[in-house]
């Protein structure tokens, strides 16, 4: 297709979403701006391209007459030129520069997503779809081997079960989404989504929980939940529906509930070090900002350093016996012949690790994927190749591609060789950067000549002549190494931003300054708003910093060697600092 | 626990939910009324264990006195008999007495479902949830194969995207879920959950694919489905919400596409045969019944004995160009440079695979698994212990027991023993049968002594007693004997039942007699509807039969042999017919 009709087309359909955007009612002024901008770059790059302005399709010439032009400049563009012009279909905008605008561009330009008619609902196309694949199958095959099975529960709560656990519902209330309407029925009771699932299970659990036989219980489903935040949506990290795998266990003991709040939480974090490559601090959640209706929650929590945010990984709840009392989960107690309650938890991980992988290791040039959850590792592309090379030696290179490519894949590397005539070299460089595969493998007449193939390491830049003998020992190692050397660097980045504070002018100053702190704190809810509300800035003016105020992150379980000061970090508590705990700015 | 106290909390829950049902305007007459016998079914055993008539707690006695008769009655009881009682809890009806009770009674003392709060919904417990998941990883494994990848899509649907194809909507519009209020606030416009995703998916389809390069394009996804149906929901069977596979592919010719609806129908046939053990007929759906917005429906028929309906297993459609037209999903053609449309297909695999299995396989002592689904092929007991036992003999066996099992293991059967001291090898026995494990296998002493195990297989019944040596080759060919034997037992009820029927009068008497039927049929959308009408019976006489009237289950793509008749099977139609048609009684 040519590059002016493609255009064309993006700008129609960009038109589309822009009146859409304005006729609804749900969306933020944040997305209809960036609409907005969207539409004026896709019309200057029309300008850039076919050298006119873009006028609407019927608006002023005749429209035949116009599709004819256009194919005749078509037809005149040699294809290194198209090539050149695609090329300029690439990120825009410089993470540090415009990390929102960047984020939007290299989840839609690497196929990752596709934005959607419903405010806060996104599109997960194939190549992010597979990272769940992947975290999915590892997660499930960890949890089964401590005995969880998976189950599936309905989407729909009945109003009363919903409401039957006051603390819990009082803080989903305001974002659950109701089904009040049946074809053209009324429903008599509206029905609402799960905004998690702990009051559709447990009338369940307390049906099938009779003996002490019968524990523990230790089930997980993975399916879709719906919250209906109202603050701005952010795909993968704030959406209204988001898909997740919710585990719900029920224990004898309060000791045995424990240790599994924790070993779940070391799975958790494992999938963020091990697998998406981003350290992680473990620590439990403040009274404010713990699981509705739990004891308490234990977290694991994430640095960004392109705005210095905090944001939350996954967290693993220890519910106590609060649950099993609204909901009469009991056994005869084989000791006292008394009634006797469950202990509970409930854990989360939710499509959240993808966004969180992007913004954390995505560069200027698009996606960055780390090879432990890459769908491609190693994207093999012919090179060297001219009008004046034969035939002979074009089938003997593209053998080659093909046998390396096998053989990478014998060795269990995800490989795939990208063997398309209608694109060049550089249009398939360009293609998998932005998609972020970790190696490019290039094989050309001179690497043949010199038995060896030339490997670009997306995340570094840096180019290897690696020797044909002896490649599918290296490049397992390459893979690993990557894995290590993108860990290393967000965790550099991290631990460089991880700052005591002790005075609040130190907190200020330091928040300000892309940082996540440790400072002093009493554990109060009250002096936790106040913190948050007086840590907000008003004016703003460096890039890429946020206004917002501090949240504790968490109460690490790693707590600094120091002394722990006398007082709480906010200047007017009274209170006694109980610990030192990570604040920061969040999502 | 007490087996008194447990039927006490069972009463009392069953209670709750009698009135729950009793008071929800969306229960069907059908659904309160089995509530009901349930809950005095639960008196009855009550009163055969306690030797009382039940009595509400706290309403004539003091309550603690009653739970210390209780007591002392429980410690009266031996364990033998206490296991006795517990056998009470398998299934109380026959299959062919009262298949909807049977059914229910199947599903939810083999634990693979819970009934729920809303309406229409269920839970799928871990022992069902085992079935989907074999299914979901055998399927997806082969849809990759073929270059299909998974994605996801919101559950959200816009009004005005779902309202695109007419003859679609038409179709879905009374059973589509509305949401219209999200915390408190009103929506401005309602939002629908997806009935099924075309309406969904192919607004991105129109933006993805520009060139012909981008053809073909083929993604999958697992997902739930919202169908409020207001006709009588059965589990499995007819829910308003199910889990499913949706396909969607679009190709640029009309070939190209036909040949996947085809390779998909296959792969869905071989879910039912080689996963399920449930034979199908394959063939295309009548006007009247293929998927509303589509070209043709082609779909697999399965065939349940006990009660001779047909159930439609599975569909794969070829869309045409229809929704390509309406959604604008084209490219540009290569030869001619003009707009040309794509040709798509949806295809949908859903839970009632699940039920259909059951329903088909199970008999009146519950579930029967075909080994290739169980999740538990082998369960191994160690029999024959006395309170004579010693020690040491006691110890050798549970290791042989071990032994056993993790020799299976290691061949990849799914082998599990159960060592179990509080429940009799008999209860045991019960309760593998009642969850459908298709071997059990037994060790005791005399087995020892004779070097041998004892199998009994589920779904005959039968007893072999098979040498030790040997043993791992020899169970891995008897599990692929039962699924085999239950197979051709299925297909051997399925063609006795499967007649042709060339005049009206035989073809209402072979109705009644729990055949599917093959006869002569013109196609004519108003034609089937009266056969549909006047197949219907006013009285039901026969146990087991039902009174519907006779629908077109498909055009078999395999017709018979013989000369289609002059005459349409209704005796009042005109038209010519065109083929032979299957028809029946269906769910």
């Amino acid at each position: 297709m040519m590059d002016g009709e493609r255009l064309q087309s993006e700008i129609m359909s960009q038109g589309d979403a822009v009146r859409r955007l304005k006729g609804d009612p749900q969306a933020t002024e944040e997305e209809k701006k960036s609409a907005i901008e969207k539409l004026k770059q896709l019309k200057l790059d029309y300008k850039t391209v076919t050298g006119k302005e873009y006028e609407p399709a019927g608006q002023t010439k005749d429209k035949k007459q116009k599709q004819k032009n256009e194919k005749e400049k078509a037809a005149k563009t040699s294809k290194n030129q198209e090539v050149k012009k695609q090329t300029k279909l690439g990120i825009e905008v410089s993470k540090d520069e415009n990390c929102a605008e960047w984020y939007s561009q290299v989840l839609t330009k690497s196929e990752m997503l596709e934005y959607y008619d419903v405010s806060g609902c996104y599109v997960l196309r194939p190549w992010s779809y597979a990272i769940w694949e992947t975290i999915q199958s590892w997660f499930d095959a960890e949890i089964k081997k401590l005995g969880v099975s998976n189950c599936y529960f309905p989407i729909f709560v009945s109003q009363s079960a919903l409401e039957r656990e006051k603390a819990h519902i009082a803080d989903f209330a305001p974002e659950v989404a109701w089904v009040t309407r049946a074809g053209q029925s009324e429903m008599a009771e509206p029905i609402a989504l799960r905004p998690t699932s702990e009051t559709v299970m447990y009338p369940s659990f307390a049906k099938w929980i009779q003996s002490h036989r019968d524990l523990p219980l230790r089930v997980n489903q993975w399916c879709n939940i719906v919250r209906w935040e109202f603050k701005h949506p952010t795909p993968f990290l704030r959406t209204r529906e988001f898909l997740w795998q919710e585990g719900h266990t029920a224990f004898q003991t309060k000791k045995e509930a424990e240790e599994e709040v924790l070993q779940i939480l070391d799975l958790y974090a494992k999938v963020y070090t091990d697998l998406l490559a981003i350290p992680v601090i473990k620590g439990r959640k403040t009274e404010k900002e713990k699981f509705a209706g739990g004891d308490y929650t234990t977290t694991i929590e994430a640095y960004i350093p392109v705005n210095g945010r905090g944001i939350q990984a996954a967290t693993s709840h220890h519910l106590g016996q609060n649950f099993s009392k609204m909901f009469g989960i009991c056994y005869e107690d084989p000791d006292s012949g008394g009634k006797a309650f469950v202990y509970q938890n409930s854990w989360g991980l939710t499509t959240r690790t993808i966004g969180t992988m992007v913004i954390i290791h995505g560069d200027d040039n698009g996606l960055v994927l780390p090879p432990r959850v890459a769908s491609i590792q190693v994207i093999v592309v012919p090179v060297g190749l001219t009008a004046q090379t034969s035939e002979e030696e074009r089938n003997f290179l593209t053998k080659k591609v093909e046998e390396v490519t096998s053989g990478l894949l014998g060795v269990n590397i995800r490989a795939k060789s990208d063997l398309r005539d209608n694109v060049s070299p550089g249009w398939k460089f360009n293609h998998w950067e932005l998609k972020g595969v970790p190696i490019r493998m290039e094989l050309g007449p001179r690497d043949m000549k010199n038995k060896q193939v030339t490997c670009v390491i997306r995340h570094s830049g840096e180019k290897r002549a690696i020797p044909l003998a002896g490649l599918f020992d290296a490049i397992p190692k390459i893979l690993d190494e990557i894995q290590n050397k993108m860990y290393k660097k967000v965790l550099e980045a991290r631990d460089e931003h991880l700052k005591m504070a002790k005075s609040w002018s130190e907190f200020r100053e330091l928040l300000d300054k892309k940082n996540l702190l440790l400072s002093p704190f009493c554990g109060d809810k009250e002096c936790e708003e106040k913190i948050k509300a007086e840590s907000a800035r008003e004016d703003v003016t460096e890039v890429g910093t946020s206004a917002m105020g501090a949240k504790s992150l968490c109460i690490p379980f790693e707590q600094p060697a120091e002394k722990l000061p006398e007082k709480c970090i906010y200047p007017h508590c009274k209170n006694k600092p109980q610990y030192f705990a990570l604040f920061g700015r969040s999502y």
